[in-house]
């Protein structure tokens, strides 16, 4: 039987709300066995670009990364956001080792193609190499990527942190028996987008593709489902969607994605 | 017999130049065997600061680390030189892996207390832990530090790169035989600090120490020295001073640190 490993996701308004952050966190540190945790960064790259006169700049919601940009993120989300959550989780008695894709060589990605747009330093994943994530992991060490990945020719590349988590628990399935967990700020995906208790249990694929057609799930939660479903169809086994309560073995609101209604 | 390592450590005002910068990285990454790189900062964690309207305190030459600096120097030296680093010299071939003091808890240090000063958030080095770099070198890989350690109680702190390089050293070489080679933007240790080519080939303690009490030795060079000697009577076998040419064996012009002089 194959060992389990719980991959992480934590997203930015988590991070940027002190006091869940830091029950986050106790709550990550207490969980038992194999683990990874992957974030984004929240906030704080764009409060740090506005304070050095940069302004982002967006196409239909997407984030252009300028060589100005790539070097702000770099420096949030693998600098200051990654190392405080290690320099904490080492507080809470958690091993952790901070990664980029670039580091060990862990994440490869290709800078996404030019085609009406050039989103400039984004890269979109080719290849998670697993062997030396599972030295660590069997080194009692717990992971924990930002999302800043490398094209293996000297240039870093910003990439999603869903999908970077989702890729990493796809890869990791050939090894462990692997469950995905996106922690945001909401207790999961809401018939309401106004009610956070009009939690949708059980969310099978074909009624999110007509959620996602007639748009009664709100946008901003498709690209998590997108990737999420993907993770179920290449063997990861679980995927858990809520906010830092799902760490919790007694929480009851979360929305657990299935291919297949099972009814 | 011990294997060996080489533990190097780079100036900032070659990670300033950006030829010398290649040209460094090109030679490290070139280098057989165990080996681990140790990096400061430069100029750009200033350069930083000053964009968002920080200006540096300084005490007797020395930096204050106020909570706004840590975030700065974390994000600099941990988030964008580091990964910077880690991602060209996977390019050249070389399986790099970039780590602070927090990570996988390596380097602990201890706040430095205050007395008449309060340097804030400086670190003084309690601990080495060996056991994961050790695994890491046994892998394959090329553990790259940044100079941000931390007290194990959540708090990153900034640490003098070149006392973490000679700490490293230090502890490693309980496992291996570790050289220590400090490399800067200077071809070792100068008689004229005028005169790039009047290097001291040979520098043994009580010469530096005369110097030291005359002011023959330019002032800057002092704790390198210190740290570099220090690391000698502990058991590090060789410590090499000079520019980025020292990684090429063919290189002729460097100060050798030797605690008694042979002859």
């Amino acid at each position: 039987m194959k060992r389990t490993l719980k991959v992480v996701k934590i997203g930015g308004k988590l991070i940027d709300d002190e006091t869940r952050l830091e029950k986050f966190l106790a709550a990550f540190a207490r969980l038992k066995g194999n683990k990874i945790l992957i974030h984004g960064g929240g906030s704080m790259a764009n409060r740090l670009s506005l304070k050095l006169g940069i302004h982002p700049q967006m196409v239909d919601g997407r984030r252009i990364t300028t060589a100005a940009d790539i070097e702000i993120v770099t420096m949030v989300y693998a600098g200051w956001i990654n190392k405080q959550i290690i320099a904490r989780l080492q507080q809470h008695g958690c091993n952790a080792i901070g990664l980029s894709g670039a580091d060990a060589n862990t994440i490869v990605a290709r800078k996404r193609p030019v085609e009406k747009i050039d989103y400039g330093f984004v890269g979109d994943i080719e290849k998670v190499n697993i062997s030396l994530i599972q030295t660590l992991l069997s080194n009692g060490l717990t992971p924990v990527f930002s999302a800043i990945t490398h094209n293996g020719n000297g240039k870093l590349l910003n990439t999603n942190s869903d999908t970077v988590a989702a890729e990493i628990a796809i890869a990791m399935s050939e090894l462990y028996e692997t469950k995905l967990f996106y922690c945001f700020e909401k207790k999961g995906v809401l018939k309401n987008s106004e009610d956070n208790l009009s939690v949708i249990p059980l969310l099978d694929f074909a009624t999110y593709r007509h959620a996602a057609e007639t748009g009664s799930i709100h946008n901003g939660m498709l690209p998590k489902l997108h990737t999420g479903f993907a993770a179920l169809e290449r063997k990861v086994t679980e995927v858990i969607i809520g906010d830092d309560t799902i760490l919790d073995d007694n929480t009851k609101l979360f929305t657990r994605l299935i291919l297949q209604n099972e009814n």
